[in-house]
């Protein structure tokens, strides 16, 4: 059955093509409240082509927020494996539009790629997925394990009624792996399979001191200047060897074991390539690491943004009323990001002065997750992607965060299966977002294949 | 002649009120392209108003930016001392307009005080010194003393035509002192009389790190965030006690004589006014000095204005491509701001890491000055003040830069005299600038006194 699954897939690609086009071009913009109609009508697309493809129990499912679309399809064997497949059709938004070289929502074929606003991230990859169950439902007229497809519309808005609804429908959901797609290949030739999230923990930090901007002629020297307080209470933050030095910050990391440094060891990261998508004059991070431990088990800390003060053209001299900046820690198991955020607003307590006001806010959290590697339902990809993509997938922990990963791991019980097609120049919320056609091909065959191999476990 | 002049001036009250509110009615914004018309009628107004009472040799001198209006007046004996007066009739811009309860070139009377833009900084003030003058031209003839008057137009955007005339004129412009009054009293009821400016050095640095803003879950850990390294090095730049620590920043900092120490001592600054005035939750300032001298003899750093990364509302997790900064330093004697400048780039590029672009770049210098409070054209500024505001004034260095303040000592060599009748809460380049009415009235007082005193000498 694998093999007539395959031959459909090959032939129908030119279809399948036809079909992700079409979705790609519903404007489904999760942010914006205007796409509310795109969003429903993303999502009855969805609905109608799990229907026409035969699975079962094919559920539009109203949320506070966008629709959740779910499905699923039951072996007639009650003990084959079940897969729960996970994926989003929401979508970033397109700004700035004007550095678009063709419209977002019209996706357009340039040679190897399609380029369009969600062609990676997630509609491309998830329909990879999905066209792999259609293959065996067309061919073989059954699937060779039960599969649960879970499909949100609020991925890029960060999941807020995601872990309610698996809550609800813990049982309905119940499996022995997720499988996620959404990620890209480490790089060209490498496949990836994440077996981990980092966590974050982002949080506001505002110095406040006099009640307006001042003239530094009049009250320089007298009054404090809430900058020179911020830049000193960020700097406290981190070493210039890029420890953070957040008293207790490390104390719960969990030590990384040698079969993983040993396996991070040889991850075909290389600073060539990371300077060179980076575009950093050189690299940089935590002493005592190398670059794949220092982005993926290594925990980091961040200024994402700062504002203060005159910052026009030309100069002013004032001392501002007060300064405000963005920080975020990615966290590691078992680094809990309340606790973190609490180690970092004692230390800015201790240190600022009573010249100024503090305020610390926390605007978002994530925890971290690590996933065994020696899960089978892990294990089984290697096989997929050698078939897929002829080359055998690098495993390590990935350096974002996904709140949904440690939600669906705790809630579900069940290792989440993290794989990938697109490349990393697929410019995920970025404009001139793309997909390699190659990629989408293999990512169908990936999936038909990863099917198979969860029956053989 | 004296008790005419001041006789003169009460009955004449009204009419030089209604000549200001004319003056102050005329939009003379010298840094907008577009009032370009006002400034030739503001100057022109004011040459009228010279030739009007009587002025030899007034001229309205072009420059390559807006116009200088200058005017004499000689004495009979050749033996009287010569006073420059020196003034402006720019004005600074008005935004945020909305926040002016009545519209800022409308000049409007409410309760003890007159409000529009230009009120206290110059026109009003100038205004009184030149009235102090007509007082005499209309009632003797004649002025006691040898008067010089230059009123320039591009004080508030850093008199970049102004020290180029001097030195061409310098023979015209000799003098025994030039009188500005372009400040306020040090509190209602205490004159205060400037004996020097700070310096000012400002600056600009940009740490640049990747080609553009990177997802901090994929390269955080690998690349410098350049906010990271920027909120370090401004941090490198003063300690907690506000002591500077740039390397040789404070080598040419010429020691406080015991006098001056002695005479800030008695300087009626009070913790509690400064409070007040500013709003901050509590003073700060270097530690070993006196509020006073922090804020006359000391020299400061500031960061002025600091930017970077995001800065919405919400979180975006990411490495920005830059960060930057203003800066400032307040300096004093013998501290030369190229000098200063010089130390503050070789300290940051000794502290910047190899991952990052480091630029430094100088917006603007300004040289600080003293002038010898026994100078007699100094100390005639205390009978005088005496006898308009039933106060002896303060003689201390003021916090603040005013770049032709050196520049006319060295030019003329001839001490400055900086008085002043505005008030603290005069609103100075802020929505509502006003002039308190009795002030205006005790400024021309003062102005006709001083002549006398000169007369004296």
């Amino acid at each position: 059955m694998l093999e007539q699954a395959l031959i459909y897939a090959k032939e129908q690609y030119d279809a399948k093509l036809a079909q992700l086009i079409e979705w790609l071009s519903i404007p489904s913009i999760s942010t914006l409240p205007e796409h509310q109609p795109a969003m429903q009508r993303a999502a009855d697309w969805l609905v109608t082509y799990l229907r026409g493809i035969g699975m079962a129990h094919v559920e539009h499912i109203a949320t506070p927020g966008h629709p959740v679309v779910y499905a699923e399809w039951q072996a007639a064997d009650p003990a084959a494996p079940t897969l729960l497949i996970y994926g989003h059709y929401d979508v970033q938004p397109v700004d700035p539009l004007a550095e678009w070289r063709t419209p977002p929502f019209e996706p357009t074929i340039v040679g190897e790629n399609i380029f369009a606003r969600g062609a990676s991230d997630d509609k491309g990859q998830i329909f990879a997925l999905l066209a792999g169950l259609e293959a065996y439902l067309a061919t073989a007229g059954r699937l060779p394990i039960n599969v649960k497809v879970l499909v949100e519309g609020e991925e890029e808005i960060s999941s807020p009624h995601l872990a309610p609804l698996i809550a609800e429908r813990k049982a309905q959901l119940a499996c022995d792996a997720v499988l996620i797609a959404d990620h890209p290949l480490l790089a060209p030739g490498v496949p990836l399979v994440l077996i981990g999230v980092r966590g974050n923990c982002y949080m506001e930090v505002e110095v406040r001191g006099p009640a307006s901007d001042l003239h530094s002629g009049t009250f320089g020297g007298a009054v404090e200047n809430p900058l020179n307080v911020l830049v000193r209470l960020l700097a406290s933050l981190q070493d210039s060897e890029r420890r953070v030095t957040i008293p207790g910050f490390y104390d719960s990391v969990r030590p990384v074991s040698e079969a993983e440094r040993a396996l991070l060891a040889r991850v075909p990261i290389t600073e060539a390539a990371a300077m060179a998508l980076s575009g950093a004059p050189a690299l940089a991070g935590e002493r005592g690491y190398s670059l794949a431990e220092r982005l993926s088990v290594r925990p980091t800390f961040e200024v994402h943004g700062i504002y203060g003060g005159f910052t026009g053209a030309g100069k002013k001299t004032v001392i501002p009323a007060f300064g405000r900046a963005k920080i975020g820690m990615r966290l590691v198991p078992d680094q809990q990001p309340e606790q973190i955020a609490a180690l970092v607003e004692a230390h800015l307590r201790r240190l600022a002065p009573p010249t100024v006001s503090l305020s610390v806010q926390v605007l978002g959290t994530s925890r971290a997750a690590v996933i065994d590697p020696a899960a089978p339902t892990i294990q089984a990809t290697i096989p997929a992607y050698k078939a897929a993509f002829g080359a055998e997938p690098v495993l390590m922990r990935g350096g974002g965060s996904l709140p949904i990963v440690p939600d669906l791991q705790e809630l579900l019980g069940a290792p989440i299966v993290m794989i990938g097609f697109g490349l990393p120049d697929d410019n995920l919320h970025a404009p001139n977002e793309k997909l390699n056609l190659d990629h989408f091909r293999r990512g169908m065959v990936m999936a038909i294949q990863y099917y198979a191999e969860l029956l053989r476990l």
